[in-house]
C-alpha cells in the first residue's frame, strides 16, 4: 500500500468546508465524509458511509478476530463556524504552515487529531503482516458540534456491528506542550435560547420609551440574575448533584502548566474570573457554567437608531459537571427565567441539546494501559486531568454500548479550537500516528 | 401657477430612499434635497441649495418686506433606516394607498408634514396677490435623523438671513384624531455605545469557561444597573436639575386620548411598565429614559455555537427631559459604567450625538396664536402636551436665531414613525394645508 505524507492527508482533509450547523455547507461536508471513507478503502477496511436525517457516519472496520480485544475509534470530520471570519490570518479552509503549526479550522478539532489514529492503523497494517493485534473498528461522524444529533439512534442500530471493549478518542488536549495528558473526566451541556418580545414592533424610543418595558433591559437583569457580583451561579437547583471536587484532584492539579499565567496569555483577557473558591483551572476542570453565547436585539448597524426594540434573545450553554443532568438543568434555568421575567415581555425558551458529564475511573486496566502508552510516547508520565469540553457521544458510548472511553487528546491549550485561526502542532499529528501504535499494542495486553 | 395635487407631490417626495444614516443612501439623499428645491422654485420662492460637510441644506423664502413679521418653516427630508424590513407589507419607498393612509418610510417623519406646510404657502401664494401676511422662509434639512450634524453651524453661519421672530415646525403628533395639539416641550438626547471585551478572541467555552468573565453576561450586568427592579433609573447624578413635573400639567393630560388601553393597542406590548409614580403618558411626556437601542455580542447566527465570546457592545439613547444638560447626562452614565466594570472585561464608551429638552411658554403671544389657528382648522380647543420625542434644532433656533419654536404636529400615535410601516393620514395632508395658512395669518396679528 503506498499512501500520502500524513501532513499531505491533513492539508487534504482540513479543504472541506464541513461546517455542520450551517445548512449551506451540506455538500462540503458529505464530501468530506467521502474523502474520510476513500482513506479507510485505500487501508483496505471494510468501509460504509452511512446516511442519516443530518450528515453521514463513516464506519470503517478490520476483519472481526474472536481472540482479539476490540477497539472503537471515534473522531468527527464535522467543524464549528468561522466567524468572525476578519479575525482570521488566512482563509480558514485554507491551510497553510507555519513555525511548525498547521492553521484551518479544524486543524485541532477534530481532524488533526482522527486523522493521526488513522495513520497510525496504516502503519501497523503495513508493518504487520499477520495484522494488527487488536480489531479495529473507526466510527467517524459529522455531526459532533451540533451534539451528536443522530448518532445515538445510530449506535443503538448498529451496536452489534459497534459493539467493542473500549472506545478512544483525541478531541480532547494535553495540559502542556510535550506533556501527555490523559482525561478522565469531561463536562457535560445543556443549551438553550431565550427570547423575549415586548412590543408587538420596534418602536420611537421617543413617543414611548418610558412607558413601554425595553425587551433589552429586560434581558439584561434576567442573564444577570443567573450570578451574584462575584460571578457564582444564583439559579435555584442548578448545583443539584454536583460532584464535589475531591482532595486528590486539588493535589494533582496544582502545578500543571495550564496556570493563571497561562490562561492569560491564551485568552488575552485583562484578568481571569474564576469561581471564587476554585483556581481557574479548578473552575473550567470541575465546575458548572452558565454561558451567553450570543445576544441580540434591536439595531446593530452603522450610526444610531432610536428604536425601543420588540425583541431580544440570547443563546446560552451550561457545561455541566458529575452528575448533574442536562434536561434538570435547562428545565431549572427555564424556571429561573420565567419566575423573573416581568409581565410587560413574553418569554419563549428554545431548548437546544444536550450532553451528560463523564467520568471514568483512571486506575482502571484500560486506563492504565492508556497512560503507559502516552509515557512511551512522550517519555513522561501522563498528566491526569478532567477537561471543560463536552464530548457527548461518550456517555452514550457508555450507556448504548456499555463501555468506557479512554480519552487521549493531541491538541495544545493555544489550538484555538472554536476560535479564529485554529491550529494544530505537526509535531503531534506525528505523535499522535506513534501514540496509536503504543496503545493498540497496551490494549492488546492489559 | 399650476401644480400637481398635493397626493402626489407626496407620493413623489416618498420614493427617495432618504436615509441620512447610511452612506450607501446618500444619493438618494441628495435627489430629495433637490427635489424640494426644484418644488419651491416653483412657488417663485428664492431657493438655494446648500452643501454642509453631510447632507445638504435646502433654503427658501419670499422677498422680505421689513413691516410683516417673518416666520421660519423647519422640516426634514431625511428619514430613518427600514430594517426589520421584513416586517413591511409593502416595500418602504414604493408608498401604498389604503384606509385613507398613505404607508412609506418617511410619510408622517416627516415628508407629509412640511409638504403640508410647502403646498400651504403655495395656496395663499396663489390665492393672494399682494403675497403673504407674513414674510416665510423655508429651511429644510438631511440630518434631522442623524442629530441635525452640520444644521447649528449652518444656522451661525446663515443667522442674518435666517432672522425671524418665531420658528413653525410640524415633526411632532396629535394626541388622538381629530384632537389638535399644540406640544410645548420635547425630551432632550444623550447618545452613547457601550462595548466591553473580555478575551482578546471568541473561544472555546468548554476550554475556557468558568475562568474567564463573559462580556456578555458582564455587559448584562452593566445594562441591569442602570435601573432597579421596578425600572426606577438608578445612575448616579441621572436626574439632576430634572424638572418635576408640574401639578397644572399632571391635570391637562390627565384625559388625554393617548391613555393607557390606547398605548397597549398601539404598541401591542403584553403590559406598561411606566416609571413608578407616573402614568404611562406622563412617563413619556415628563421623565427621562435609558434605552437600549440596539445590543450585540458573539454568535448570533443559526444553530449553536459554543464560544465565550470576545466581545458585547449596546447602542444607548437616553431621552431628557428640561433642565437636564445631554453632556452631564452621558457623562454620569459613563461615569457609572467605569465604577461598575469588572476588571476582566475593558471597557470602551463612544459617545453620541445630544439633544437639549426643549420647553416653552403655551401662553405666549405666538403660543396662543398657534392654539387659535389650531383650533380653526380641526374646530375644538388644541390639547396642551409635552411629547417624548427629540428634535434636537429646536434649542439651537432658540440659542442662535434667539426665538422660540410652534410645535404643531400632524402625525397620529400610531403612525409608527421610526418603526414598519409608517403611515401619514391623507386627511392630515389637507388639514396642515388649512393650518399653515390660519396660522400664518393669526402670526400676522399676534
Amino acid at each position: 500500500m503506498s499512501s500520502a505524507a500524513p501532513l499531505d492527508d491533513l492539508l487534504d482533509f482540513l479543504r472541506f468546508a464541513s461546517i455542520s450547523t450551517e445548512p449551506a455547507y451540506r455538500e462540503p461536508t458529505a464530501r468530506c465524509a467521502d474523502w474520510v471513507a476513500a482513506k479507510f478503502r485505500a487501508m483496505n477496511l471494510e468501509t460504509a458511509v452511512h446516511a442519516t436525517p443530518g450528515h453521514p457516519v463513516v464506519v470503517a472496520r478490520t476483519s472481526r478476530d474472536p481472540h482479539k480485544r476490540t477497539v472503537l475509534i471515534y473522531g468527527h470530520y464535522d467543524v464549528q463556524p468561522v466567524d468572525p471570519i476578519e479575525l482570521w490570518t488566512n482563509p480558514p479552509f485554507e491551510p497553510t504552515i507555519a513555525s511548525g503549526f498547521v492553521t484551518a479550522r479544524g486543524a485541532t478539532d477534530n481532524k488533526g487529531q482522527i486523522l493521526a489514529h488513522m495513520r497510525g492503523v496504516e502503519d501497523l497494517l503495513s508493518e504487520n503482516a499477520g495484522g494488527l493485534p487488536v480489531n479495529v473498528v473507526f466510527l467517524v461522524e459529522g455531526e459532533e458540534e451540533i451534539g451528536s444529533t443522530h448518532l445515538p439512534q445510530f449506535l443503538a442500530d448498529h451496536s452489534t456491528d459497534l459493539a467493542c471493549d473500549i472506545v478512544v478518542v483525541s478531541d480532547t488536549g494535553m495540559v502542556g506542550p510535550g506533556q501527555p495528558t490523559f482525561t478522565y473526566g469531561l463536562r457535560g451541556l445543556a443549551a438553550l435560547e431565550v427570547e423575549l418580545t415586548g412590543p408587538a414592533m420596534d418602536l420611537h424610543s421617543g413617543m414611548f420609551g418610558g412607558a413601554v418595558l425595553n425587551p433589552i433591559a429586560a434581558l439584561a437583569r434576567l442573564a444577570a440574575g443567573c450570578h451574584d457580583d462575584d460571578g457564582r451561579i444564583v439559579v435555584n437547583d442548578f448545583f443539584n448533584n454536583v460532584q464535589p471536587l475531591q482532595d486528590w484532584e486539588r493535589e494533582a492539579w496544582r502545578n500543571l502548566p495550564l496556570n493563571e499565567q497561562r490562561l492569560l496569555e491564551m485568552t488575552g483577557a485583562p484578568a481571569l474570573r474564576p469561581e471564587p473558591g476554585y483556581t481557574p483551572f479548578e473552575s473550567i476542570a470541575a465546575r458548572p457554567t452558565i454561558e451567553f453565547n450570543g445576544v441580540l436585539g434591536g439595531y446593530t448597524g452603522e450610526g444610531t437608531k432610536t428604536v425601543l426594540p420588540s425583541k431580544a434573545s440570547t443563546k446560552i450553554t451550561c457545561r455541566l459537571v458529575p452528575n448533574q443532568d442536562p434536561a434538570q438543568v435547562a428545565a431549572a434555568l427555564q424556571r429561573h427565567f420565567e419566575k423573573h421575567a416581568p409581565p410587560a415581555v413574553s418569554l419563549t425558551i428554545r431548548h437546544g441539546h444536550g450532553a451528560k458529564p463523564y467520568a471514568t475511573d483512571p486506575h482502571s486496566g484500560f486506563g492504565v494501559a492508556a497512560q503507559q502508552a502516552l509515557e512511551q510516547t512522550w517519555g513522561r508520565p501522563a498528566a491526569l486531568v478532567r477537561e471543560g469540553g463536552s464530548i457527548p457521544i461518550v456517555q452514550t458510548f457508555r450507556d448504548v454500548l456499555g463501555v468506557d472511553t479512554l480519552l487521549l487528546g493531541l491538541a495544545l491549550p493555544d489550538c484555538r479550537a472554536h476560535s479564529p485561526n485554529e491550529t494544530f502542532p505537526l509535531e503531534n499529528l506525528e505523535k499522535g500516528i506513534a501514540l496509536n501504535k503504543a496503545l493498540l499494542r497496551e490494549i492488546a495486553s492489559a
